[in-house]
């Protein structure tokens, strides 16, 4: 309830091309095609004639044409043609449910409350890929829940096991201090002191060992952000925005940024075999969680303290979308764990 | 609920064989064989000791013997032998339920409701095949439920879309005049004026072109009918019969009869192929439609007077079943469309 | 309800080996392994954390290490470890459910309530495999629920149609005496002056003929035990442990003793093949039987008298659990069949 005045990005600009698009967006089916003038358009994935899919629909000039009965529906969702009628298309009851959308910088976004006027901007804190540094974009899906999907790609504690080798877990663990701020519509976690990891990703990263530094960052309603500094120079910016598709299904749009050592063109090839073993296995996780929580009828959780970021992303998920965007630190904590 | 107290055919004479055939009816496995005396048996899919679907029963001398203890049914479902028993088989409550048949000219009929009689015949307006015409008899299933199976068999402005280049939307729309008539039982649209469409299939019909009428016809409980005639030669008569087998799915038992320029042995060839191309379509949307409407929770349709018999097929579904069958005009009523 | 507060076999010995193993027992999903000191251990399969199933886990010195965080369980369930924690592991809420289990005789069974001490010892009328006589054990399992399960494996009625050739069928039925004796925990019935059925398996059993005498016997809460005499010489003795898994899955642990004609190292290569055949016929008559009744909604039968432990079973299993067990006899009848 609470995520639907929000953005959410619901495909790549070059997803859209010459037939309209199935995407789910918190339950509901759209679909999403591109209008003559090149704007994206999101609706409501059934044509109010006789419910047949729109992203079955054809592509025309002036719109998008249903396959049953051709009727024809243009950039702002009108009927603008019923072909075998002696008359007037446009009816009220003839148009679609759609959603506003805003482009920028590569993805569409749909504000997913079509009753309503966006009132905020996109939360996007990815900034445009710039010249000196390589970057990556990739877009996925999990079979689990917004929340359970944050915490995850925030969680530090799980890469020594399930990561084990690939990125931490190499090396006997040591106490690492978390600084945890919390901001009215964000929360952030600093780790400070913990010796490069020993896993393969990391030394790719920093193949001159020193400190990592890192801070984790959740801001709603649903991006998640990793940013690194390894050894004074490597510097590595990792985004998630997250659109929560159903209940138990979530699309992450990834995009990489890094400065390292190593040059960009090398790196990638290296870093995408990686990135993949990871990916698969976070996702094999979250997978297998989701699953084993609808054989128990719900989750059930026991946290620790080492859960750094997880209640806190949950908290904010429930917490009331007419937050004020603000800067004010509300309150921060200290803790140690070992990593 | 109003659907009950009608015939429905459950098969053709030709599918009941050597083995008893599992068939379903308003949403009720159904059990159908042929006795020793010949006459088509319906009775539920469940033999009344361990509830074995007797669809994997065997026929042997004197009735249908369940796979499971051998207990043994004859031609009016009475249990007429339990093998290991000392003593007598028959009982009231090993008796199957049956449900009246009849066959009828290749097909075997079946009165949906097993508690009551027949009160009224089949309505098979499907003239038996004669001699000098061809004909042609298919049956099929489509994943939708029975009022849209029929508004899509009788709806002419789609064809210009889904079937586009097989059976019209070759050529600019022209302005047809409709005829409604509605009668308690039934209901009829005549189009009037039409010139040859421009698919591969009209031109098959009458190659010479020439102008079209024809009639869309939907008679209770479940038959739709359209009657082409073509250049004042040809002419074509399209039956279904219709049985809901559950909610979601609906047989159809279609005849095609026709008297055309082209002869029948060399049309046949020509014209099954492109029925095929159209039952796929019709087959395809109609699934569509269907899952659609389980997406969002249920149809939510939005019609135009160019649906011409769709809303009348809904009502007179919903209407009472104790209709009189009568040729009394209620109502007339004429239209324009283009096509 | 009724059958929680008892013993079921989860798995064999064997069948634990270096990875935990998933199991379902009463619709719950269990996890079993085997902890350092030999004991074998079952616990709901969740990690209290996050709600990882635990059968994905590994074992590791002094437990079962969850894969996604680490967390280390020991084998009272007990959380002994929390990886990236800076203090104690240990927490009531951080704890497994675990049941009490029981190891004997290659076999690994457990209590169903987590939250009682067992009250009473497996049932386990199985002697441990002796030495002059053959012997098998094999497991697997029916989609069927307990109580149809029981009936079948001690039904003997269906052997002449379900098995027809292979076990009895094969010459005209003969009377034969039935003796049911009821008990407060079991119910068997003895069987007297059958000649020795036609079928394969029977004549493997017995070559020289002769007159058989048999026993089928249920104990509470889930064995099946059948008892053959063949020609004098020939002894059988077939016994299935039932496990409860889901209220449609039912899995069997079997053992077969035989002392017969024919010596064991001869008779197994002939004897496993047909087994093999008879028990594909009762799971896919069990399968069928419980598919149908979902078509119904439910089961709905009607028995006869020579449904002659079937309904006893019943009975039995909605008896109150915190039966005697006892040698008294309740209640002898005699009655006649025709096998």
């Amino acid at each position: 309830v609470n995520t639907v005045r929000h953005w959410f990005v619901v495909c790549t600009s070059s997803n859209l091309g010459q037939r309209p698009l199935a995407r789910r967006l918190l339950d509901r089916p759209l679909v999403v095609f591109r209008a003559d003038d090149g704007r994206p358009v999101a609706a409501l994935d059934r044509c109010p004639h006789r419910n047949m899919p729109l992203s079955e629909a054809t592509l025309v000039d002036g719109g998008l044409r249903c396959a049953y009965h051709g009727w024809t529906f243009d950039l702002h969702g009108r009927c603008v043609r019923v072909p075998a009628l002696d008359g007037r298309a446009e009816s009220r009851a003839r148009d679609l449910v759609v959603y506003p959308t805003q482009e920028q910088d590569g993805r569409v976004w749909v504000w997913a409350d079509p009753d309503s006027q966006p009132t905020v901007a996109p939360v996007c804190p990815d900034p445009p890929p710039g010249k000196r540094i390589g970057w990556l974009r990739h877009q996925w899906s999990v079979e689990a829940g917004l929340s359970e999907t944050l915490e995850n790609i925030l969680d530090v504690p799980h890469t020594a096991f399930l990561h084990r080798g690939w990125f931490r877990g190499r090396r006997p663990p040591v106490p690492v201090t978390a600084l945890v701020r919390r901001y009215p519509d964000r929360v952030e976690a600093e780790y400070l002191g913990e010796p490069r990891p020993g896993g393969l990703a990391a030394r790719l990263l920093a193949p001159g060992g020193g400190t990592l530094s890192h801070v984790d960052r959740f801001l709603l309603p649903s991006v998640a952000q990793v940013e690194y500094r390894l050894g004074g120079r490597g510097w590595l910016l990792a985004t998630a925005l997250l659109t929560p598709e159903t209940e138990r299904c979530t699309r992450i749009y990834g995009s990489l940024q890094f400065r390292v050592a190593v040059p960009a063109w090398l790196l990638k090839p290296l870093l995408i075999p990686i990135a993949w073993v990871i990916l698969r296995q976070d996702s094999r996780a979250l997978q297998l969680q989701t699953r084993n929580q609808q054989r128990f009828g719900g989750a059930h959780y026991s946290s620790t303290e080492v859960d750094v970021l997880g209640p806190e992303i949950a908290r904010l998920l429930r917490s009331d979308p007419r937050h004020q965007a603000s800067e004010q630190l509300l309150a921060e904590r200290e803790l140690r764990l070992w990593l």
